[in-house]
């Protein structure tokens, strides 16, 4: 109905989360509207990072370095691992600014329902780092649903073989049960670190 | 806290109406997880759509053409003449698939207090092109809001002296009051240009 060029554009703004069709053509609208202050830096933006961003090889972490800031940041505890399913988790315990330590994100929870078991999920790779020794605890922050926490005893149970000088812990219950680590306010997320306890 | 690469991509997402920044960063990590089929085909759609895009001369829609596809279509009846405020009003009608004529986009409302005169929404142009003649009809589709129908009354006491033989019509009422023709739906459009009726 609009130029191929629009309706391109409305098609993968559509794909976004949070973006319906409607709202892709009000976007779409809006960028045209707004080329040199918001339509051309978001397109270099798009194109830059999808050059540069890459998955960090010690913790899946995205970042432009490889190992990660977090990773490469000498004043972080070595002695302390923090293991989330995703990155969005990992950005939302840093904003929350309670944890020192570095982290390990699994990329999803194991699920028989979709075929994602411990090799999907790295963890294998997380026993040998936990292994390697220096750290002194791990603390799992997956979300409160019954998948993460299968994830985590499975998890638990594979580092007490593995490493069993390694304390596990969980976030304390403070989470909403049900809820993803990426909604939650810092001042949840900071409290129920505080109380986090062994799994 | 993040990648720079990331916070500029994830500011300039939340700069699109309908994401927040917790939508925005959510949209960033979709993108990451998949760069060929989406991040980088939307970066291409942008800087596409901002080189090509442009308003059309003639009624102010927006197309690759100028003058647009809906101008260039000698199928539509030129007799009969649209007024919306926005291109995405434009299109509303358009899927609603009920008008054959062509359009005018005044691009906003009057306005004394944002400063929206005549002249910065084209009502002196759109005079000129109703009065150069052919044009039989005017359909009003401004929104019903105050400021849409004080609008539409100022552009037919305008048309009433530049072209006194076209007539002036309003879509019917049956659009929500306050409500945005963009968020009709097709039947809503349909059944109220159907029950226009003069200004
Ligand atoms: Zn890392
Ligand atoms: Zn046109």
């Amino acid at each position: 109905m609009a130029a191929p060029e629009i309706e391109k554009l409305v098609t993968l703004l559509a794909r976004l989360p949070g973006l319906g069709p409607r709202s892709a053509r009000r976007a779409a609208l809006t960028l045209l509207r707004r080329r040199e202050a918001l339509m051309l830096p978001l397109a270099d933006a798009l194109a830059k990072a999808a050059a540069e961003v890459k998955s960090c090889t010690i913790c899946g972490n995205l970042d432009a370095r490889d190992p990660c800031g977090v990773c490469a940041d000498e004043r972080r505890d070595p002695a302390q691992l923090c293991v989330v399913e995703q990155v969005a988790d990992l950005w939302a315990m840093e904003r929350a600014g309670a944890f020192r330590g570095r982290y390990h994100v699994l990329g999803g929870t194991l699920s028989a329902l979709d075929g994602i078991g411990p090799d999907e999920l790295g963890i294998p790779k997380l026993a040998a780092r936990v292994a390697e020794g220096g750290v002194t605890e791990v603390v799992m922050a997956l979300p409160a649903t019954v998948d993460g926490q299968t994830t985590a005893h499975y998890i638990a149970d594979r580092l007490a073989e593995a490493a069993p000088e390694a304390n596990i812990t969980r976030l304390a219950h403070g989470m909403p049960v049900g809820g993803a680590l990426d909604y939650m306010d810092d001042g949840t997320i900071q409290a129920a670190l505080k109380a986090r306890r062994p799994v």
